[in-house]
């Protein structure tokens, strides 16, 4: 559970309410069915007109994605590298077949099986890089689909208050209704920004950095790949994989063992 | 027919009539014909300074096609090509002339005749690459002609209601029609706003969707006839292939079947 | 003449001044000179700012040129390319010379001026990309200056309004004079609407796509020579052109008739 | 001095001036010692927060370069460079050491000595490139530099109305100041406003304009410089150089005179 | 200390503060302890979901390290590198040994051991280059973050603003509350704009800002180490270092001292 997620969405939402309740007229004024119903189903009316079916009806599962931690642990994986570059050096190449069990990330797993089965360099690069581009590239869609999500809001929030603010227009010989009526016109335009600004657009974001995150890890894995294919020494390896962290993760991770050439 | 294109066009705009009969006026006070033509007719003159004639007409069939379903099935093309490999592997290139026959797709039926012709597999890639590149170069052009659109539409709306407020505030002492007066002012805004984010937006999306699904199949396309003409091995073109796929749909293609080296 | 600039232009204009009408105060109400002056001279004081003199004055030519029909003919090029290679093949590179004497187009006549000429293939290719890249500087350049005049125009018709509402919230004593003043200011950004999404930034898109037109014409051009140069089968290159053509255009262009190797 | 910054400026004061004047109030309305303070030195304050002392200290020199005429002249660059073509031609590269004291240019000058001392054409090349992009480098620098001061001013005035909006809130008992007080509050999106779109906006842009031209020219030198060391025939120099010429300004260069091979 | 930035800080609150005093009614309408939690507290509640916990964290360092002054010093740098070329020229590669000890710079250091090392060129580049993007990454994420919290404020600063005016235009029977209760739904946008525009903006400005010298710094140390690895004469190298300065900052490098052939 990433608790940064969950913990920005609560505290955000805990503001805005106490902001609202503290006008002392408590939480009626802000909440209206219909004006809710007008934003949140233009926004999805809208955003499913943008995507084809099978991806739109995949968006609970991409906000889900934003809440679970993610299971790349960078350091780990460099050292995982520098161990099978470790048995690779002293044992061939061959024996990574038998490391590969203990592998848990399955892009590592295909790239040593690639490895072990003696495939060209330039093709296990090719075969890499492509998944990794075309995963980068689903990301990318995930987050885009959440950036329609937070334009649209906004503006079914506006269509919502225009709609709003026509019906107040048209019954103004009634003064004590107009500042009521003009109220909610205003509840869509605040329920636009809010779904945009505080779940939409942040989660959106944070896909984004994830992708990054990932993308990273897997830079890593190619890299070192890579290298333990051409039988390079680990300890050129580690520097080399090193040089993807921030200096406070370098001191993380342990020093290649052998490597003596 | 695209279910999701209809469905959230029908829902969208089924959401904003309850939203306006809610208010329990009916719909008069939201039906202004001369607002109407004001807005789409502007909005539809830039679009046709901006474009050329012959391209301009081409909207109708544009936003036609957000309503069809692609006939794009990645999975059925890798099927496909992947069959093309085990016979090109069994029976030789020159065998594939009689497949030529079974392919549905222009795209890869081009692609399938230069290998039988024997062409350069450069020449072959660069005729195929060039071909895939003004695809979707004209459904780009396609995508901006609707966001072109989208981007007239508001600014005609509020060019209308501009219009409207100067009318008004120059008939400001009968007060009893200041009301109605800016109602009506309100609703080019109105109408320009929903025919963006309902209309022009959600479908310029779709159509980009679309294009990238269209290039991805042709992408694999390429790959797997630069592999056939190479002479791979089918179980390798496989594992190629399926790289350009998501996890969930890899698992829908069956194992090529020969391919025994 | 471009029928879909002028028809266009005259169409949204004939939209407005009828929405303006349709009022029944005439367009007395909408036509305040000083207004006028204030927006169009700002926004062009500001683009003489922007722009090196001599490339400012050129900005009549910029406009003039969104309102001719481009002389480029996509299909009458290919068939014209496929021509000269067609001679070549049958009477050899020298035989363009005399063909250089019926083509129209410049870039194309240099082009064939520098084959016959036996410059070297690569030096070709160089030469008539540069031109080519330069051509679409140029082009990019005009259509920036429409898109910076639509992008000021807007900020001047916003200055003049507020320039409007302090002058009216000084004088506010005189209730009847209110709505008038009001009115006035707020034409400023009228004005400043109208010059931005009906003239200049629509006529800024009309120039992008007829350079990508140009664009596509010449890049078939320099396709075509090298192939010529280089000796290709004219069936070859008609493949090989036709691939630059949306469907609907390859059917309009005739078989190329030798090219039996 | 380049008349269309200077004569841009004047003229856009003068426009909103006589735009305030006509008001029948005089300036007095719109001039607001405190407003201006707080727009102008919000501005700058933000704008040294961004920049570091060095650079944001040498705004007023950046803002100095849009005023001066560029010394640049393409058409006699390219003369100068084929004169040069000539003299090597006929004399040898070491004949260009006369030469090099009537360069008035650096960047010229840096590479004809660069050609004379016998300098790897690879490396001639890598060091005018490396040069010619950190000028670029610096320009769209300063232009940024503009773009921020641009960014930066409209929100500053916004900040000073709502500044002066609430001052204005917390005083409605008293109605006849209400008017006069928006009015002042305004004056800082006004001032916002102009300062964006009539002085750091156009200058950046200007400034923009004057680097494209700069680097078109250092382009050309480094194309000349190139051929003349590879010891090409002027005419084929001439040929090259003018395709990045307007067909307008070809027609000012005298065609080359020896290069007879 | 960086004075740009605290000095431009300092200002700008300090300008903002007397134009809120000048209204004559001192700070306590500026002042509104809810609003500000609002906006503060909403940004960082979006903030936290947007990005990793760990990363989130980082903020506070994120923004103090735009109140450092770099250590980088492009003068000094240029003429360490050719300090070390002098001694590479005079005593040969490994005479650098020595040399590692009095170097500061980590990035330098180790392009320096890795040539003490006998690294391959071509890894030498890879290694450092890899190092220099890695870097640019994790700052340009860092400027990213302080523009996400520059997006955010303004955005809940216009839901704080929403929030306040429903509660206004509930309670529109008493008149007399409705100017200060409008004007306190104003200060949340006010804080908003504040917060984005004074600090986030600027600050984000500044470390994109450093950053590009930064690495400026970094590729002149490759280009230098690397001319050094392959022996080239110390003039040249120079020569090449020098091009990536400003001309005033070229003459304050005294010239290589020997770099006789």
């Amino acid at each position: 559970m990433d608790i940064a997620t969950l913990g920005g969405l609560v505290g955000g939402f805990a503001l805005i309410l106490w902001g609202m309740i503290s006008g002392g007229l408590g939480l009626t004024p802000f909440i209206d069915a219909p004006s809710i119903i007008i934003v949140v189903g233009g926004t999805f009316a809208s955003f499913f007109i943008a995507y084809p079916l099978s991806k739109a009806l995949g968006i609970g599962g991409i906000i889900g994605r934003a809440f679970k931690n993610p299971t790349d642990d960078t350091a780990g994986i460099i050292a995982k590298v520098l161990e099978l570059a470790n048995t690779a050096r002293r044992e061939g190449l061959l024996a990574l077949e038998e490391a590969v069990g203990n592998i848990q990330d399955d892009f590592l797993k295909k790239g040593v099986g690639l490895i072990v089965d003696g495939t060209d360099p330039e093709l296990v690069k090719s075969i890499l890089e492509t998944e990794m581009g075309f995963v980068s590239e689903r990301h990318t869609e995930s987050k885009g689909m959440l950036d329609t999500l937070g334009a649209f809001a906004p503006a079914f929030g506006m269509i919502g208050t225009l709609v709003g603010l026509v019906l107040m227009l048209q019954q103004l010989d009634d003064p004590s209704s107009i500042g009521p009526s003009m109220a909610v016109a205003l509840l869509t335009t605040f329920y636009g920004s809010v779904l945009a600004n505080l779940i939409f657009l942040p989660l959106a974001k944070k896909l984004e950095i994830r992708n990054g995150e990932e993308m990273l890890v897997k830079e890593i894995m190619i890299e070192g790949l890579l290298s333990i294919q051409a039988g390079e020494n680990p300890r050129i390896i580690e520097e080399k994989l090193k040089a993807f962290l921030s200096p406070k993760l370098r001191s993380a991770i342990a020093p290649a063992g052998g490597g003596d050439e």
